[in-house]
Formats: structure tokens, C-alpha cells, sequence
């Protein structure tokens, strides 16, 4: 079933130990669209400038990425720009143009309406909360947010949070939003929050579906470069909710299989710039990848 | 079958962010002795001063380790005196009382002679290989090392490691070996100077053994409260190595199924202080834990 997806879609310009990109197509809801595409149809909701071209649509329309909700504003695109040369666990802000996105009020087309799955991707809350109000009677809303929104935004975040049957956040804004230092308490202080469950990701340890009575852990395929660890989160999110969005139920089972394809779809995500490796991608190849993932982690 | 184990016996004090505890007993050799106990006999060699009592050596031999190989000296234990309150993945060294292990000299009592496991605790590698070249005929070698033989007496420690079938060490320790950032990089660059198979551990994430053509991952229980983590690293290892010890062949699946029971005891290890966690546990609490963690982590 379709999933609609609200979020940036962006150029990115980045450095890495491996190397060095100018403006490559980037933005959390093309990460996620097009880790979800290989398992659900998706829906994309945001705002680009003059400077988005058809090639760069293209690179979503091709994976069968729904785009008509992409707005056109006069203007730039939101555009980012971040180092990993000091560590490729956590990215060094140079500069953050928000250009067209910062007046961006989310329209969802008429045909979108029927999308049975929502994701909020990590934008400003208040835009997230917009968009929740606009498709009341979905069977599942998930989303992520970002260190930014839990410190400056929080009395915004709030909010959304209580929407959240899933929140997808890493091991850092963890403890930021809970408070707490420890891995598990600060996964249940977020799901005292709102979210009915929580997927605390942890870089190249894998990640944590935090719910009611347990949790899950998937690992994450050791990887012996990473290229570009940006929109890793976001391929996870894709990879985890689009295969959720593919199933008829939300079983146990469906989710922990949930948890293992979101790891595939990270790890791919890492392995080249910008989106050129889930581009280049097929679902053999993350089949192959989900059985590897079974192979190194079970009995 | 049964495990020769050489490593220190010692007196610990410490402050985690649970509490505060003097000369409770510790050491390599003890936790590793008492984990290693619920699968397979154990024997230790070691030293300790005229402060290790009756009271002491009846933790090791109530769980049927045998202690004959402990030599008593004129003198003080090694005692050791750490902080955890800054970060508990961390110890933070406040004093190193080597006293009586300052002249040890590893002696091997003749009844240890048949052990056909020999596991080599975080000592000097000299004293390591020592041990190692008077039990040449050992089914297997396993060892572990510490940042101090890494960086000050790496000479010494290249020969112990070529000697190794496993080398369990932390994500540090690897790098600070191989030189290497990356974790798949880290550990195969360790592998090169030797052992056969890596185990590095990620603390709350689990742990990762490498070897020829793969790897296989192991996660950790979440706790949510780590009391204290001293001796967690050689509980992990009693578990791993105990297991092992106790099957007649050493395949895949034993080995995978060893870096479950390293997890289950070195999780274990940290509910408490000291040695009070593995004291208290049954072999029927282990299983639990052990379904516990295949739960958390199989589809």
C-alpha cells in the first residue's frame, strides 16, 4: 500500500575521507523514497527551486517514486553542506541554505488523500503536524526528527510525537529527547513520549525496535569503506517502513523483518555518494543482502 | 573438556554510578574462571597475597574451579582501583597495585598438564607466551590483551598473538592494533598479525567475530542498569571460551552459538558488583537469557 512521504528534497555538498561531492541530489524524503520504492509505491510530498532539473526528478520518477507532489518555488533548493573528515559517525554542519523550504507549507494532492501510510520525514515539527492534521485516517503514521527540533522546538515536537506509531531517531537524540543516558531507559522515556514504538538506530552497531513487553536488534553488515554515511537514517526509515507498508499486517514477524530490511537498505545507502548506490541497486541484490544479514546474526 | 586459564586474581575498588565497594574480588582470571564454570572445568593459574582468604578462593572452588594452580606469595594481592562515574564504557585507572603480580612467575601444576584449552587473560604478553610454551599441546589458544601491551609492549605481543586460534578485545583495541579506523578494516588487520579468529566487543552493542571468509554478530541484552561493567569483557570470554571447551567440535554453529553465551555472561556480569552477579546465577537462568537474546534477535 501507498506510502506518503513529507520531507526535503535537496542537493547536498559533502566531504568524506573518500571524497569530496559538489550538490549531489540528496534530501530526506528522496533518500526514503527511494530506499521504500523497492517495496511499496510512494508518494512524495515537498518543495524543490528552479535549480531541481527533470534529470534530477528522474532519479526518483525512474524507481516509480510518485513526484507530483513536489512543489516548484521560485528560487534555490535547500541545500546542504557537511564534513565527515573529522568522523564519519556524526556530520559537521558547514552551512544549511534552506532557501525555498524555508517558506514551504505542505500540499498534499487530491491523489494522494488515499495513502494508507504516512512518514514524517525530519522536518520542522510544526510542517510534520500540518500534514498529519491533512490525512487523518491513515492505518500508520511514522517519523523522525533531529537534535535541532528536540532542543529549539521541543514544546512543537511534542506534539507530533503523540501521532507517532513509530519513531525512528539514532542513540544521540535518544538521550536528548528522553534525558536519560542509558540505552534503554532513554528508549523507554521517548516511548513514555508517544511513540507506540521506538527505532533507536546505531551507526555500524545496527538498531534497536524499542515496544510494549521487548524489543527487536537487527545488526548491521560490517562495511569495509563508508563513502558517505548521509541519508543512511532515511534509507533505514525507507527500507524498515516501505517493507511495513508492503504487508497486509503488522505482525511481530513483519516487523522484525522490517528492522533487518531497513539495515539492508542503510548499509547500500552508505556505500556510494549522494543516492547513487540505491539508484544502482536491484531487489536481488537486497535479498542477497537480508539473507547475508540472517547468515551473520543467526544460530 | 577442561580450560587452563592464566590471568590475575585480584582485589578491585570501585565507583560506578550505582554505588561505591573496597577490595571486593576480582581480576581476569576470576571472572573469566567463574563464567567459563557453568560449561566446563576450569583451572587457574595465577598468584595472590596474603590477603586472598579462604572466604575468597571459596567463591572460584564453590563452583568447582580448580585453584591449585593459585600460588600464594609474601604480600599483598594486585589490587586495582578504578572510576566508572565519568563514563561507564570507560574505566578510568585511579591506582594499579601490582604488589605479589609484580614478580609473577607463571607456574603450571602437573594435573593441569592434560587442560587441552588454554586461555591467556589481559596479562603481560612475556607471562603470556610463558604459559603458552609450557602447554604445547593444547587443542586451542585463546587470549586477550589490553591498550597498555598494545601501545608500550607491542614486541612482546606479536609473538603471542601469531600463537592465537581467538583474540577477544574491544572496538579500541583493535584500532590501537591494526591501525586501522573502519571496524571491518580493524579487525581484519588483526587477523593479520595472527589469530586465526577476532572477537571484538562493542560493550552495549554486542560483539563481532571474524574470521577466514566471514564474520558473525552477537547482540547484547539491553540493560537498564549497568551497575558495574568490571569484568564484563572476561565473563563474555569464560562464556565464549567455557562453551566451546564443552563440545567436541569446534564448528560454525558452535562458534556462533559460543558468541551467544559470551553475551549472556558478560551481560550478566554487569547487573552487580564485583563477582556477586555470576556467584547467584543458575545454568536455567543462563538458558533463559541466552532464548532471551535469540528472541530479540532472530525473525
Amino acid at each position: 500500500m501507498a506510502i506518503l512521504v513529507v520531507g526535503s528534497v535537496a542537493f547536498d555538498s559533502l566531504e568524506t575521507p573518500s571524497g569530496k561531492r559538489e550538490r549531489v541530489l540528496g534530501g530526506a524524503a528522496t533518500h526514503f523514497s527511494l530506499a521504500a520504492s523497492f517495496f511499496t509505491d510512494v508518494r512524495v510530498v515537498g518543495v524543490v527551486g528552479e535549480d531541481f532539473l527533470p534529470e534530477h526528478e528522474a532519479v526518483m520518477t525512474a524507481r516509480g517514486v510518485d513526484t507530483k507532489g513536489i512543489e516548484r518555488a521560485p528560487g534555490k533548493s535547500f541545500h546542504w553542506t557537511g564534513s565527515y573528515l573529522k568522523d564519519l559517525n556524526a556530520a559537521d554542519t558547514l552551512a544549511t541554505d534552506l532557501n525555498v523550504f524555508a517558506a514551504f507549507e505542505p500540499k498534499i494532492p487530491e491523489s494522494y488523500l488515499d495513502s494508507e501510510y504516512l512518514f514524517l520525514a525530519n522536518i520542522d515539527p510544526v510542517l510534520q503536524m500540518q500534514v498529519r492534521r491533512q490525512m487523518p485516517n491513515v492505518k500508520m503514521v511514522a517519523g523522525d526528527t533531529m537534535n535541532y527540533w528536540i532542543s529549539a522546538h521541543r514544546e512543537n515536537l511534542l506534539p507530533v510525537l503523540r501521532e507517532l506509531d513509530v519513531l525512528l531517531i539514532n542513540d544521540g537524540e535518544a538521550r536528548m529527547l528522553s534525558g536519560q543516558e542509558n540505552g534503554l531507559l532513554a528508549a523507554q522515556g521517548v516511548r513514555a513520549l508517544g511513540p507506540r514504538s521506538v527505532v533507536v538506530k546505531h551507526g555500524e552497531y545496527g538498531a534497536t525496535m524499542y515496544f510494549e513487553g521487548g524489543c527487536f536488534r537487527t545488526p548491521a553488515q560490517p562495511l569495509g569503506e563508508v563513502v558517505d554515511p548521509t541519508g543512511a537514517g532515511d534509507s533505514f526509515a525507507g527500507g524498515f517502513y516501505g517493507y511495513i507498508a508492503s504487508q497486509k499486517e503488522r505482525t511481530p514477524e513483519v516487523l522484525r523483518t522490517a528492522m533487518f530490511y531497513g539495515s539492508v537498505m542503510g548499509s547500500l545507502a552508505c556505500e556510494r555518494f549522494g543516492t547513487e548506490r540505491l539508484q544502482a541497486t536491484t531487489k536481488a541484490e537486497i535479498e542477497e543482502r537480508f539473507e547475508g544479514l540472517k547468515a551473520i546474526s543467526h544460530l
